[in-house]
């Protein structure tokens, strides 16, 4: 990512595990790996196995001269084989890439790539799931209006909201490390993905290659068989998703007219360029629009499965770029909303104030079921329903139209009890120790590969 | 779909599982399902609950008039449910869509419809995968020039070219399945996610409606956790991708300069309106523009899962369409690469030929390892490719081009044994051989969840 | 679209322009154009023409037999053009489809239908953007919030606020009308593009069936380069981009806590199974569902344009049913627009209060401008902060705040009239104006095209 | 772009334009013409305005230090006018950024850089159409199979081929060139689109503003209304789809068993890391990389027109990079057509040679054409087919078959008259020289916009 825009969209430990450092020794780690895989198999001395291994580090090899050249071959890998080979010298050189094509060197980098920044995102994601559980836990009791379409509707908790954020980041976060596990192998074909060039050896060098890198290793090489790729892009879109669906809430939550959220960012954080006032939630608008960055890739990344024959002609290449992109804004969108969670300053006062506005017509629901059992459903519901516009209407109080329309039926007693907001949360404390359950669960379980 | 395009995109057994009529029963279903789960925990008699699944048929309800009148409220449930209650009649109509809010049966009739669409793409990808299985198995020791950047680079089988579709597509249905079987779940929360109406038995009701559809129950009101319509996104798109890169593949076999695949579609099919020689790869070709629409719409639905409070205003609304119709493209990409198969008529001959154009030039990486061991990697590479340069420009034979230069170092008849494709296949057995086992012991697994 | 889901997402007049029948009839009106085109060339009588032409009517083939064999060729022409040939009879029937090939009459026939479904969405857009010019008019000195991240920044105008929704709205309605105008052109090239089976007469004929169907004569055959489908794509996103504006911020000012508008939608309008309280604006959550669905439509209507040689084996087919449906939802959000403005109700008074609710927050820029005369603009914007941040946190009043800090810079009465929304309102005036001029304008310049 | 990955991703020109510093240029040229234009208008002196702007220069303010504090207020404006306002010092410094808000700035920049590097992309577009030109009028002659379908169809022209590759992408420039020219507009409103604070003065101001950059004025702030980058990303995913479909071509001819055209590198270009004899067309290859990327990226800023109120919460931000990516892929696909156009060698003789490996089949639209004229088209069409049926079958000669079949109606001579390919052209010659008029006319015409 460009400086000027890191701080935004490279957001946490994220961009440290995309940027170009991060592909070179991705690149490097793989050349070194595939040698060690050699002697391994005793193929090669381990001696010459460190000699190359020596060479593969980021400082040994001219990245510019790399990128410049990647032009030429279209990939950087026959360049960085050039630069490697001559920074072994002597005559472990023969040793460097050998049985390798490019792209075994690029997608089993691309893998470790997006293990090592999946790491991280699961990381920060552990945090900001950590946090959102907190917040499920200390407002339990919590009382707020659940909206739908943006409208009021029923009491619900301020801690089932959260619950609800928790179980949708937490799970997206369980399947990509499901995906990461399972998902990353290495890659290892040879020029049209049958190891010819290894003869008789090339299964025991493929798995060596595996282990030595702790990347899974592939039935058969997937050189066009990108359902890897396709895996990362949806785990990783799910993820955006779901911290999109939450830090959008915060930001509905803080609305000057709403209130019931604030990112208290402290000094210069939030703040506007011309506009003293302003305290806008800073982390959660810019997890938003990271997060809103993933439907596309992912798009990108779907649409490029499909590749010709054994190696493709575009499709291929076009993965570098919106997989790098990906992890990046997914990486961000998490640290965003773990930032945003931080500074997060939750009003239930005001929660309740605006529970209160409408006066019970969040409870109108409880007040129909409760006739429901008199009149039937139907009937009910009209009856409440013109009750509420009468209200709505003339500005009357709910409870005061209720009980005209319901004298005889029910006393004002049951009416003000009927529309206690507290006394219809219905499954929300279940519902909010459920999430907090599996929560804590699949906290106990990680990590399910080693990380870096 | 509409009419006049259902044969081409809704091919197969599809159509029927995502058209209106899918829909409307998968609606009632749930309904239904809805009554009987109450009876199952003893609110109301099953007889109530049986004469409200009476009218939960197609046929007891207005369609048409259901779909006018969806306009009002901006979701087809609300008429549905006055459609019913009609139709129950008595005094069972007031236990219609008892706890139950309009996206709570939505969103179980369309993990209905996924469930039943899906069984239907399993289906059909069976008969795809069996038949890849059998072009793989029959095919193991067909040379074919393998090709790279659609250049040909080594020799490959079509066995191992078969076997590199097969394990894409079967992976990809394996995890479609697993999404199917895992991630499909009733939706039972009421209007705000709480279950407040069903006061105490709120879950009880909610594990007893799974039950009786045979889906998972959640955790918790998925509402606006749209997690598991972003995996069933990711799953369908990536069935999607690997069944256009199998048919992608064989319309370029299908090529008239390249002619290893044809389908032979018999009397009518692959007609041209004006050229009656044409003998298009129309299945491939169908496969491939149901499978491009996938991305775009899996981007919706991943892009629809930042869903506002506890019900979105649009992102939930704009996933039914999108949904659909990926089921749809998805079953029919499916339908299409089976049908396709079934024509294919497979040229060992013409694939020989074609090796043989370049005279060799597919064995270069050959001759270039053999001569590595003596000369070292890159030496190695640039005499090889200073051959085939002098081949290709005079026109002389690669192996008289070899012989000159490799005077003194190799024999003619070793020249000859090593441009041998048949003797420079690596893995390719071997690989073709991991992908029909893990093709049979996916086969054997089966099914993973009821089947309609 | 299904019925089911025809309530919502083919709202308005767009549905009978983009359904099976309209396919249908635009297919036929291509094929009896062409028999006009060939009779006013002189190549074939009038008569043999109008025996044609008399055939091309949906009642005169049978459409699903059409649906089902036009899998067989991959498209619905092949089958149509037999139907025809059938219906037309005798001696005429040599004349049906002659120099055309099956994509000729497909693209020409989509082009057809974009253009009177374009034609819909134009005139619906009319509609909705005179309902919004009227609000500019009419709340031209109507005072409310401006929010910058959801939050309140400082006081606009509803009237300058429903002027940005117009000229969003119909600058990109004045796009689409544009590529309508200019870029729908027939298709007349044949089998490979050249017209080769006209001989000398290609030329004359594709002009004499551009006029015939009063498209644009296209400067060659675009089998193959689908800018014309992909302008449409961009224009249709647009609109429905715009119109998604509009209608988000109208579910925004909806919101219980803000309550500056609501759709009155009448009896059982927004209404909600459940809660009979609720006033949904349903059509402005309606027009975003809409709306949310164009991008990926367009998505995948731009990647088809890497079309193959003279005909695509995929891409051209996968345009189908993704440009349908876009401009399905097009044409649905801006009926919906319109709906939502019909039913608006607009209050002035929560506006004003809650402009009020900061107490004037939102006019602290106007303090900090007023004060960076004299301060320089940092040092006046870190003095009112930090008013500002007082009054937040100790509940003072920001005038009695401000009044102690500028003691002896300015009075109270000044600070009083500083903090006046009205006073600080800018060109929101001459900014609505502008919008409502230019509005008429383009209202002035309709049609551009011939409309059916 | 990392550097590892801009030679591919990068190439040409386009990076310099969408790198960091480039988009620091454009903020700083922003920030320096909106104090120039407070001179113009006569509120700040002459040399007050140089003062700012001579503190607008890149080497002038901590770009790395702006990048990290970028995220403390979602944006780089906020750091940068504070970097600005120190770099200017003294009494001028008061006048940086006045009656500005951080999107006016971000925005003009984001034009700016839109109009630099549409410059290279115009200017680099140039030199491709240059060459498409070339190719058409030198090939003008040059007898090839149309493919349709991947299929051999009818004879064409490889100068018609190139037309019309020409034609898609030259009027896709040129719609880029209007969207640039036309577009293109600076961004002046303040903090919610009043110019409040600048009183009277603001249409002035902003009038100036829009002179000085050579941007549009605007007719009000587009803060929320985003058709400028709809339009813009329609555009330039246009120019990559043309551009796609061209390299594609180029591609598809290449192909070992077609071989038509290939790419002469050169020493080191279009190398395999493994196989010496590979000549791969690596810059048509990545030209297609490059382009599959557009989509992906144009749904996301398509996806970003919904921005709420009067300042988005996230979808503004998410232009920044899919817009800067977007220019960078569709500059750098242009560059890489031009490079591959460059390097193309085209071989006649193979496109006669893969012409007759019908041997005749591509003109059996000709025979029954001539034959329909006695028979009527469908019997015609059905004679010719049961010849071509026979002669594929028998490996019969085409012309042999039609002898036995038409004896008595063709002579064999007749039929080998009709069976030449290059007297049934149609009207290749003529849509060429349209295509080349064309192409010459928008050359005279341009430029558009005041290039950099």
């Amino acid at each position: 990512m460009m400086g000027l825009f890191a701080g935004v969209f490279g957001h946490g430990g994220i961009e440290r595990q995309v940027d170009d450092g991060a592909w070179l020794r991705a690149l490097l780690d793989a050349e070194a790996a595939l040698a060690r895989a050699h002697a391994a198999c005793g193929r090669i001395t381990a001696a010459d196995a460190e000699a190359v291994a020596r060479a593969c580090v980021p400082d040994a090899v001219d990245a510019e001269a790399i990128g410049r050249a990647a032009a030429d071959g279209g990939n950087p890998v026959i360049p960085l084989v050039r630069e490697v080979t001559r920074a072994v010298g002597g005559d472990a050189a023969r040793h460097v890439h050998t049985g390798a094509t490019s792209q075994d060197i690029m997608d089993t980098a691309a893998m470790l790539v997006a293990r090592r920044a999946g790491a991280v995102i699961l990381a920060e994601g552990a945090a900001a799931t950590g946090a959102l559980a907190g917040l499920a836990a200390g407002h339990r009791g919590t009382l707020m209006a659940g909206r739908t379409l943006l409208q009021q509707a029923l009491p619900v908790t301020f801690g089932l909201v959260a619950a609800g954020w928790l179980n949708g980041v937490g799970t997206a976060l369980e399947r990509l490390d499901a995906v990461l596990a399972e998902g990353c192998a290495v890659q290892l074909g040879g020029a049209a993905g049958t190891l010819a060039s290894l003869g008789d050896d090339g299964p025991r060098v493929a798995a060596a290659f595996a282990a030595e890198l702790g990347l899974a290793e592939p039935l058969l090489p997937w050189h066009t068989d990108r359902g890897r790729i396709a895996d990362l892009a949806g785990a990783l879109a799910r993820v955006s998703g779901a911290v999109g669906k939450a830090a959008g809430d915060i930001v509905l939550l803080a609305q000057t007219e709403v209130g019931e959220a604030a990112e208290a960012g402290g000094a210069g954080v939030g703040g506007s360029s011309t506009l003293p006032h302003k305290r806008n939630p800073v982390a959660a608008v810019s997890a938003v629009a990271c997060a809103e960055q993933a439907p596309g890739l992912a798009a990108t990344l779907l649409a490029a499965q499909v590749q010709q024959h054994q190696r493709a002609a575009g499709a291929w290449q076009s993965e570098w770029p919106a997989l790098t992109h990906l992890l990046r804004v997914t990486g961000a969108a998490v640290a965003w909303l773990g930032t945003s969670l931080e500074r997060l300053h939750v009003d239930p006062a005001r929660m309740r104030a605006n529970l209160d506005l409408t006066g019970g017509f969040a409870l109108a629901e409880r007040v129909t079921t409760d006739l429901a059992a008199d009149l039937g459903r139907l009937p009910a519901h009209d009856l409440v329903r013109a009750a509420c516009t009468e209200a709505s209407d003339s500005g009357r109080n709910l409870a005061d139209t209720l009980a005209d329309r319901l004298a005889g039926r029910r006393t004002r007693d049951e009416i003000a009890a009927l529309l206690d907001p507290a006394a219809y949360l219905g499954q929300a404390g279940e519902f909010t120790d459920r999430a907090l359950q599996a929560h804590h669960a699949r906290a106990a379980q990680r990590p399910r590969f080693p990380r870096p």
